[in-house]
């Protein structure tokens, strides 16, 4: 059942797919006065204490956009970086040594325990501390030096979408600006979510295909990894399949045993070296007569039956913010065509506490 | 179909119940003076430049056996660590600032290009390189300032089995030894293996159980988070079956939407810090009528219908080391009980060349 416009405003998953359209507005406000002044002021704060290295924490959706920020910091920033498992700082009640470390919380509510633990810790040994939240007043805000709000506006569906791509736009315009960039490259992502938004019904027919899969994998290399994660993890939320997600290279080395073609592969292979470093994985995929789904560059995607293709000549760190929207469609109608609601996923809260 | 005798010496995964049952020897070279004599050489030339960060590069198995060491270091010795994205380094020439900076790549065969290049770049930055290893000759081996051979033994089963206890064990043991310690806690390990392998039949009975399952989940948390990691992995490799790994924390927010009764769930929960943070985890599972086999302490263990009692008395940061032998022969007995020989997966070869 394709979603009409009239099941879009009133029925199962409205917030979610209301939450979808919205990231165009929401880029635009981050990328605006407001957000802009924002981002000046949290980076100056930041830069007058330059890390040797850069530590990352969060959970679920907001894992992979810190995750994605690792990469930034990594490859564009030369800083070595990690992603904190929080256990060791609160049940483990380890206390690193972190003179000379920043370290990123990331979290849509700000108010998960754990992060704050693992946040007041850090700054009592001697890091430097930056929350990125959807919510100023959060514990998680108040607990950290410096704080980004990501601007997205209250997100009610429990799937996360737009506040993930506002996080990836902040730590990415953030992260620019401790370079010395403008942001520049960033002013047209709102424009071209529009047309990749705009392939809706593409998305909403290929999600037909998958109406009775129960289990599939994702994959992609640097930049678009954090993106396989993220589609993974929307597919799990809203539609109770089991959803993997490897990188192009770990897929090699072992998972690549179970993928047949009863198990359908979502690929991200997006223009530079994160695509090219997928090349060596079509051949293996054709081996075992996979089928694959590719987000991605022209070039890439016409390799496959299926997929969705990314608008040219956007700079490779940015292309994530794209790259995810057809999964959330995807995620979306795949639910609804199971006859779910993606609203109302079964077992889940919008705000976990974990301790 | 049970393993007899018989079969386990000529039949499917002939090669993979050997090594699995070869553990408690290997454990016992490294534990012996000859592993101890390497320990004591590779902890000597890394205590020359100590550390202020410590990072990890692997793939596969070996990178849970990395995971393992994270948490090690970052709760005992008080360290910030990371895992590195290889791809970093690798496809888009990342070349970080490592200074004080101490690079662990751990890898069976020593042969994958893309670790060999991390190594390169990292010492050429500044960092100081262990490679851990099944090769003193591999190029890995060759391409680091220190090396540790985890004096496994050839692995001929593509299914890695003890050379990722070796890692463990050699992980552990060099890192205590950095930390002043004697290892002594380490020298009952091989002989509680003894009996933990001794449970065998209870595993295979098991094994019964999942022969249909097309999907399931595994958790732990804290130091148990890398053996449900590798338990998932050894499944997937084996028995074609969509196996996820969630930190409990992780699981609570978002993929718990996906688990129903027809989805069973490996729960990992010895007894510390880690399987006391499991708690939390156990009601949700239960809400959600989840079918568990757990591995852990008793006090856990009967929580559930299902699951393998470990030996009491084992210092949590070693309990990796067995926690993981109860699942590789669940793997292996439900690769034979499909009708599967885990010997020759599909579609895998035993060293993988990723760059």
């Amino acid at each position: 059942m394709d979603m009409s416009e009239d099941s879009a405003t009133t029925g199962p998953g409205r917030l979610m797919a209301a939450e979808i359209a919205e990231q165009p507005a929401v880029w635009e406000r981050l990328l605006g006065i407001e957000g802009r002044a924002r981002i000046h002021d949290a980076a100056d704060l930041l830069a007058k204490r330059p890390p040797r290295f850069v530590l990352l924490v969060a959970r679920g959706t907001s894992d992979h956009a810190a995750l994605y920020a690792k990469y930034v910091v990594e490859i564009l920033h030369g800083l070595p970086a990690g992603l904190v498992s929080p256990s060791t700082m609160t049940a483990y009640r380890a206390r690193p040594d972190l003179r000379e470390v920043l370290v990123i919380a990331v979290s849509q509510s700000g108010g998960s325990p754990d992060l704050v633990t693992t946040m007041e810790v850090a700054r009592a040994r001697g890091a430097l501390t930056l929350a990125v939240t959807n919510n100023a007043s959060s514990p998680l805000a108040q607990s950290a030096d410096v704080h980004l709000d990501v601007l997205a506006g209250p997100e009610l569906a429990v799937a996360a979408t737009k506040s993930y791509t506002a996080q990836l736009l902040a730590l990415s315009l953030l992260l620019e600006r401790l370079r010395g960039g403008d942001g520049g490259a960033a002013a047209a992502l709102p424009e071209l979510a529009v047309q990749v938004l705009a392939k809706d019904d593409q998305v909403a027919a290929a999600a037909q295909r998958y109406r009775f899969a129960q289990r599939l994998v994702t994959t992609g290399r640097g930049y678009s990894y954090p993106t396989a994660r993220e589609a993974a993890l929307k597919l799990m939320e809203t539609s109770y399949l089991s959803a993997q997600a490897f990188s192009g290279a770990d897929l090699l080395h072992g998972p690549l045993a179970m993928i047949d073609p009863q198990v359908p592969v979502l690929a991200v292979m997006a223009a530079g070296a994160g695509g090219d470093a997928m090349r060596a994985v079509v051949p293996r995929l054709r081996e075992v007569r996979a089928d694959v789904f590719c987000v991605g560059s022209a070039e890439h995607v016409t390799q496959f039956q299926h997929g969705v293709t990314l608008p040219d000549g956007v700079r490779e760190d940015l292309s994530p913010l794209l790259e995810i929207l057809p999964f959330q469609q995807l995620a979306l109608h795949l639910a609804v065509a199971r006859g779910e609601d993606p609203d109302a996923p079964r077992g889940l809260r919008k705000v976990t506490e974990t301790l």
